[in-house]
């Protein structure tokens, strides 16, 4: 693992995710830029100290100098932005396998570069767009990706937070300090942080590519470079249309992502922050509530596959996380990522920095269309 | 009335709203544009045969000859759109005050005569916006126009509806029919009919105008000559952003429109099917739910003298439209419209159209940003 | 209408629930023991001075007197309990039907007597126990009666307010006081005033009756007499059993009545405060929620009448009392009961003062078991 | 651990929880009665064979030869409930810490005497009551016992569930197998599998002992021999009353535990199939919506302390129980279980041993009231 030490949030969420199904293994870190400060959380962590790594690169020349079944067999990248391509583009060249936290890269130029060396490396390379690893959004992609409910007419997907809300807020803590600094954060804040989920999310369950979009993009906050607030109208690739909106300064708001697909015969909502619920309301007939479980034998395969519980005893995110981590280390173990579809490729990747980038080109251009493919040549 | 045969949805709904408080008296009516289909109603509605008329025209004026305690007090229009125009002017010019049924005319020009009329005429007019009239929108609206939660930061109002959903809902009822045709509906379908409830919806509870827009509007299904679908985005004369959606092609959907305020202290939402709750979420405090009673101490004056019932006595659509009933009765009563809010007044009818206006042509032209002020000089 | 007047909660719901639809006109009323007051009352409600009578027995002697064309119909009785049976039995006997507030009466006994009158005079007698006459309410009867899910197992219905949480509330209202007072509100407080709505409930949605019961009373205010809170186990006649509480001092509480069926197949659950949806889950499918309105194509033929407006478009609780108007009104039209289910006929009364007595039975003997049918012999 | 092999539902949650949080390690295991499926699931789960034992004596007596940091520190008992008693016992005598999913034995008698054994042993002993470990439930029973809402006078709490709605259901899983079979279950069949769960939580949240109780149990399931569905009215040591009720005969449902506690002031409920709200109504005020997150400042540190994520970041069932976990862990670190609040202690075991032994006595004597205090002399 590189970064997530002290008083990151996602490192820890990581290290829960790859733990909870036995099937993986902390072995080796480098968890901060401080070497004084990682050596302290790989202490706290009981990993060995020869393998608690002050630098990533001493890292991974050590591990690939290790026997193979000694060496660490992936690394799991959860730095702020900037460092993922460096880092990612050095770990697979040293052969190592890769699943970075989103996005990619800082922008669009380096994620097209990982995506090369990504194409030609042997390693595998994920992604995680976490909340696709959901159980009932797995569900949710198989009904419209297989037509149970005809053609997508519309996607709505909203992302409100309001953990940005104020001047303050900016430097409350480490996370917000890097996410509001384009030096760190990328070309984008807002839209880059979250607004890639929703993008992510709406082009995952439908299947179809948002080809192009009209954007509107603010900062709220005073003294703030990047957005921090924004909407978006798309169309689809199949002619369907949607809306996407996703906001950091959402006062009172914590992480309340949902997403409506209305497609010919029906619609399909869902809601992260009550994920083991999907609603399907078919023309003519009552809503039904789908719910995941593993005894729930109305679900997809796809979907059942992604729980481990009954129905009534809830997942979460750490689960969600989880598959993603499963599905990982399993793609690995049998050389293919074809089977294992709860992680993010890095082509997918590259459709969400080329989101990024033609939200804050239309946005910059009064909102004038732009269209996803003329971005790249 | 005028309006409100036979098949006639909102006919009915606006007299039981009349009749719900029993202030109001339903002493004459023009049921239908066929004279015999007219009667009949006027018959089931156990009016007499007299004052059963068989054009609004002879209701008119022969109501305006009766005795000024005999005569009927205020005409109710609950027609297509097409008609609102002429029975309104001629209404206002006999003297009678008019309570219309959204929008307020056929288009922006129109309603722009309207209100010439309306200012130079004596009478009261008003225009049921329904759900402006709901206990918790006149909450939400007394707390965010008080400012209790800052200032309006982003609007997210959606309106999916699903009943024109298909090719053969075009023709499934009078209603449909004449709501997808041109020359009764107006310029535009759904936005015409929907779009203008949300638009009045964020500009009533905000207090905020909407001053610009860019819209995408579509007609999915084949054969129709209106919008029956589309998103805008909005800017707002404070500063604040926000989407719109309006949509009558959402399979599966009944009437779920819903809104969410996002402010610089917290956020407020509703949502139509459940109108009985107010989600209220203030920066670092749990959500609250406020709820619609009598006995609610903790609502605004303004929002309790709406309810009939205390808390846990749902009240819905009917009561909603007995409160602007209510309202237009005693200011016909007291001379005034100033403190009966719950009716819309020729000027919200005048935005309305005027937001329809500037969604159809920014959707003509690439949705270009277009300024509702300069389509009025 | 006698009682109902100032400060009356019911007499105003029932006024505005008998004209919502048109069909029924207040002609006459005696609306307070206060002659003075019942006048102030009559003159509010637009009603002529003259049919605005000091005592109901003056009134029922005059109204009887009138020409049949100019007499009023039917008497609804919106007293206190105590009255309810010698002005229901002074109607019946003067001719006229009868639909009365819930109970029948202030006890067995008089409920037993208004029985006999009910059932040898010509007049129908209706009790309004509202909460039967939601749409769902209907359709949840008509699912379970029919044995769509099988038969019943268990029944779980709760019914906690917050009224009357503390000795302060006792007197805050009159309708607290007359509650909490044996002389006029009958043997039991909480369990005669709500745990009769929670009883019929159970029984009307399964069909079953409630054969024996074992019972908890309580009285947590001091200074009161009567029950404010209680639990029930109960056992009915195919074997189901279930539990009923009802409450009037859950403080913060407003009138959270619900229901669950449990069946062999499935379950119904059914909440008085979002009555617009039914959630039914069948063994091994998803949820389904079931929603009021008149195009639900879905719902049973006798819940779909009870609906005035297409789904999306809640109805509430006045509507829920207006359909027993509505019924009543048109079963007096057609001289029978038969055919219009939504109002409680006298047996039902009985059935509700049966329960009662069975509860104030069982919590005095240590909560042993009473069976209903022991009660009268 | 000891059980949890091929077929176990529990068993691998427990694994989960315990591997969440990095501070415990699987080292040892005996996972079946028949030491091939053991030896396999030891193998699939990575263990050394060495230490995965054919019988939990071999392991204890083994493990407890091994140097003390080479030898496991505790034991996780996930067998059927006979083997608790057995299991624990050895193991205690070893001088091994036990954590033992819950009931903590087979009866009342067997509690009893583990609770010798635990109180003469020198090791930490703890039960697995899973609900109580959520971060809202340790919430509400912060805010009861501290009197926030003054004094407690009703608890409803309630858990349905349907897997064991049929006569096929009980061959359906090895679960429903013994969890029917009174040898390997104890005396009570739902009421010793979940009815503990629902006494348990009653008892934790408020703080306040069931003194006494009322019950009537059924075994709607032809052929078998224990209780599959019951409902109790009890009374608590302070005065309040409430009711249970536990089922596993409703078709339909999952594991819809719920409770409200009614209180002086207000009112909380909680429902285990969406663990991270709270629903607090406090007389007079807007219902709150409480989350779990670690930063909701407003929550209690004991309740914060259990949350790994911020609000909106859904945890459930699986987190719970890792939770308990982590507490026994740093209980066992510390030598002392006083501030590890989140595992019940053998304390709480013998009184669900109480409850379920005064619920059996009860519902055989007509439903008599049964002190639980008389039960043990």
């Amino acid at each position: 693992m590189v970064g997530g030490g002290e008083g990151s949030f996602i490192g820890a969420i990581h290290r829960m995710a790859a733990a909870l199904d036995g099937e993986i293994e902390l072995v080796a870190g480098c968890f901060s830029s401080d070497p004084e400060r990682g050596r302290r959380a790989g202490a706290q962590l009981g990993l060995a100290a020869s393998r608690t790594y002050p630098h990533y690169e001493t890292m991974l020349e050590t591990e690939a100098g290790l026997a193979a079944d000694q060496r660490m067999q992936f690394v799991a990248i959860v730095t702020p932005n900037h460092l993922h391509f460096p880092i990612a583009e050095a770990a697979l060249r040293r052969g190592f396998h890769v699943l970075c936290d989103k996005p990619a890269a800082l922008n669009l130029e380096e994620t097209l570069a990982l995506k090369q060396q990504v194409d030609s490396a042997g390693g595998l390379f994920g992604l995680t767009h976490t909340y696709a690893a959901y159980p009932l959004v797995r569900q949710a992609r198989a009904m419209v990706t297989a037509g149970e409910l005809g053609g997508v007419r519309r996607v709505t997907v909203s992302y409100p937070q309001g953990w940005l809300a104020d001047a303050g807020d900016t430097c409350a803590s480490p996370q917000a300090q890097w996410r509001t600094d384009p030096q760190k954060s990328g070309e984008s804040g807002c839209f880059g942080d979250i607004g890639t989920h929703a993008h992510h999310l709406a082009e995952h369950i439908t299947g179809v590519d948002i080809t192009e979009l009209c954007a509107d993009l603010t900062t709220y906050v005073d003294g703030r470079v990047l957005d921090d607030d924004g909407a978006v109208l798309f169309r689809m690739a199949n002619g369907a249309r949607g809306t996407l909106t996703a906001s950091q300064i959402c006062a009172g708001e914590g992480n309340d992502l949902q997403i409506s697909v209305y497609c010919d015969l029906g619609s399909l909502a869902w809601r992260q922050e009550t994920p083991n619920a999907l609603v399907l309301k078919r023309r003519g007939q009552p809503a039904q509530v789908l719910k995941a479980g593993v005894n729930c034998d109305y679900l997809h395969r796809d979907a059942r596959a992604y729980c481990r519980t009954p129905a009534g005893h809830p997942e979460g995110y750490i689960e969600a996380f989880a598959n993603i981590y499963r599905d990982f280390a399993r793609a690995i173990k049998h050389g293919s990522t074809a089977i294992y579809p709860s992680f993010a490729s890095i082509d997918e990747g590259v459709r969400g920095m080329l989101f990024v980038r033609a939200v804050l080109e239309s946005s910059r251009n009064h909102s004038t269309w732009v269209r996803l493919g003329d971005l790249v040549t």
